[in-house]
C-alpha cells in the first residue's frame, strides 16, 4: 500500500477561470476513507460515532472532487477515446457512496482502485503527443 | 513553473480516526488561485466576477487546509525542531488572504512558495529517521 | 414557458436511509438560474454582481442534485434499460456548468431541457411495470 | 400515503435576482425525513447513526427551504390575509427542529403537515385572482 | 456608534443539547454588512465585488442566527408576552434580505436596530422574574 | 460560571472590506461545546449521536473564528509585542480539536480558558493608547 505516486500541477488551458485539475484531491480524501476503516473496529463508541461523521463527509468530498474531473476537466475527444469513462466515474461514484455505508476497508480499497484507474486516464491525456 | 513534486499518501498513526494529512491539498487550490491571477486581466467583465468569486474561495481552502496541517498534523516535537513553523503557518495563510485582495500573480506566487516551505517540512517529519 | 410539470413524493425501497429522489430539486434550482439569466441584462452593476454570485451556486446546486439521482438512485437495470443515461448526465452537467459561465437564457434553456429528460426516465423507472 | 401533487414553476417578478419559491424544495427534505423515521428502528447501529446525520441536514434544509419562503417570498398583503402565517411558520421551523430531535414518524407526519398547510397557502397567492 | 453592550453568556436548560443562544450572533455579523456598507464607495471595482460577496454571506449568517434564536431560543409564553414577536423576526429577516440588494449604510443600521430590539427581548426574557 | 464580559463591536480600519473581529464568536461556540458535554452523560443514545455531531460543529466554528482573529485581526506589530501570540492560537486551535475527541467538560473548560487568555490580548490591542 505505500506505493508512491507522482503529481504534477496541471494548466489546463480549456477552462475558464482556473483550469487546475487534479485526481490527488479524491484520491487524499478516499484515503483517508480508507484510513478510518481500518482503524474502525478497535474504536470506543464515542470515537465509532465520529468515525462514520468524518467518513460520511470525506466519501462526499470524493464525489464532489469526482464529479469536477468528471464534468469540468473531462472533454467528448477523451470520452470518445475511453468509451467506458462514464462507467467508470459512476462506478467509482457509486462505491464512495458504498464506502459512506460501510466500515469495511475492502469497500474503501475499491473505491482506490477506482481512483487510481480514472488517475492514470486522467494522466494520460496530459501527455504530450 | 512546470516542476514536479512528489506526493506520497500519508498514513500517520497518532490520529484518530483518520490521520491523513497531505500538503498536495493546500498546493492545489492555491494552484488555482495563481491560475486565476494569470488569467484574470483578459477576462470580460462577467468572467472577472466569476473569478473573483471562485479565486475567494479556494484562497478560503487554502486556509483551511493550513490550519489542519498546523493543528491536526503537527506536534509540538516539530514546533520544537521547527522553531518557524508558527511564523510560516502564520504568513501562509496571512498570504492566503492577501491573494483574495489581489489578482497580482505575484502575489499567488509568494503563496505558493510559502506552501512548498511548509510541504518541505512536512515530508522531512515524515522521513524514517 | 407556463408548462406544468407533476412531482410525485417518491419512496424508494433500495437505498438506506432515505431514499427519497426527485428530479424537481434540480428544476427548481434550474429554473432559478434561467430566471436569473432572463433578468441579467436590465440590472445594475451590483445587481450584475449578484446575480452572479447566486446563479454560481444555484448552478452548483443543480450539479449537486443530477449527481444524487445519477449514483444514488439509477442502479445497472436502468443503465442497461436506457445506454444513454451516462451521457444525459454528463450533458447535463456539464451544462450547468456553462450556465456558470454564460447569461445567455438560451443556455439555462437547454439546462432545464436536458433536466426535462432526465426527468422522463425517472418518472419512466418509478412506473409499476 | 402516494398522494399527488401538482408542482408548478413560479416566476414571480417581485425579487431580485430570481424569484424563483417553491414549498416543493421543503416537502421533498421534509419527506426524507419523514422516511428515515420510518426505517430507523431496524437499522443496524452504525446505520442509525448515519440516519440521525443526514436526518439532522435534511431537517436544517427543511428549516432554510421555510425560512426562504417566508421572508423572501411572503409579502405584507399576504401576512395581513392570512394572519396565523407567522405562526405557521413557526410551528413548522420549530416542528424541523423536533424532527431533529425525534425519530418518531409522527413527528415527522406533523411536519409534513405543517408544510402542506403552508403550501396550501403558497398556491393560494400565486392564483389569479 | 461607539455604544457598549453587555453579552451573558446563556445557559438555558430547556434544549438538547447546547442551549446556548446568544443574539450577540447576529449583531456581529450584521456590524460587519454595516461596516461593508460605510466602505463601499470607495473601494476599487475588485473590491466591491468582493465587498458584495462577503456581504451577501455575512447577511446570510444574520438570517441564521435570527432563526436559530427565532426557533430554538423563544418558547410560546414568550411569544404571549411579546405579540409582536414574529413580525420582529420577519422584519428583521427581511431586513438581511434588503441588505443582500442595497449598499446604503442606511439600510444596514435598520438591520442593526432591529437585531438590537430583538436582544432587549432576549435578555429580557433572561432575567430573573 | 456565571460571569459577565464586556463586548465591544469593533470598527477596525486596517482590512478591507469590513473589519469587525470579536473574540465573542468562537466564545459562544465554545460555550456551546461546553455545555454539550455537561449534559453528554445524561443523554439518550440517540441525543448523544446528535450531541457528537453538534459538538463536532460547533468545535469547527471555534477553529474558524480563531484562523479569522489570528491572521486576518492580528498585525505583525501584535506578535511582536505578544511574542507568544502564536503558541496561544496553536494551542486553542488544538484544543478545539481535543474537544471534538472528548465529552469531558474540563477539556472544554480548557478551550474556554484560552479563548479567554486570546480576548485579553485582543482587548489590550483595541485600548486607546
Amino acid at each position: 500500500m505505500k506505493k508512491f505516486w507522482i503529481i504534477k500541477p496541471v494548466y489546463a488551458h480549456c477552462d475558464l477561470p482556473c483550469g487546475v485539475y487534479d485526481p490527488a484531491q479524491a484520491k487524499i480524501e478516499a484515503t483517508s476513507v480508507f484510513a478510518i476503516m481500518t482503524k474502525y473496529a478497535d474504536l470506543s463508541d464515542t470515537d465509532k460515532t465520529r468515525a462514520i461523521i468524518i467518513k460520511e463527509q470525506r466519501a462526499e468530498l470524493v464525489k464532489h472532487h469526482l464529479g469536477v474531473l468528471w464534468t469540468d476537466y473531462f472533454k467528448p475527444e477523451h470520452v470518445e477515446k475511453y468509451p467506458n469513462l462514464h462507467e467508470l466515474f459512476w462506478q467509482a461514484t457509486k462505491q464512495a457512496g458504498a464506502c459512506k455505508k460501510s466500515t469495511d476497508p475492502a469497500e474503501g480499497q475499491k473505491l482506490l482502485d477506482h481512483i487510481d484507474e480514472i488517475a492514470k486516464i486522467f494522466w494520460a491525456t496530459k501527455k504530450p503527443a
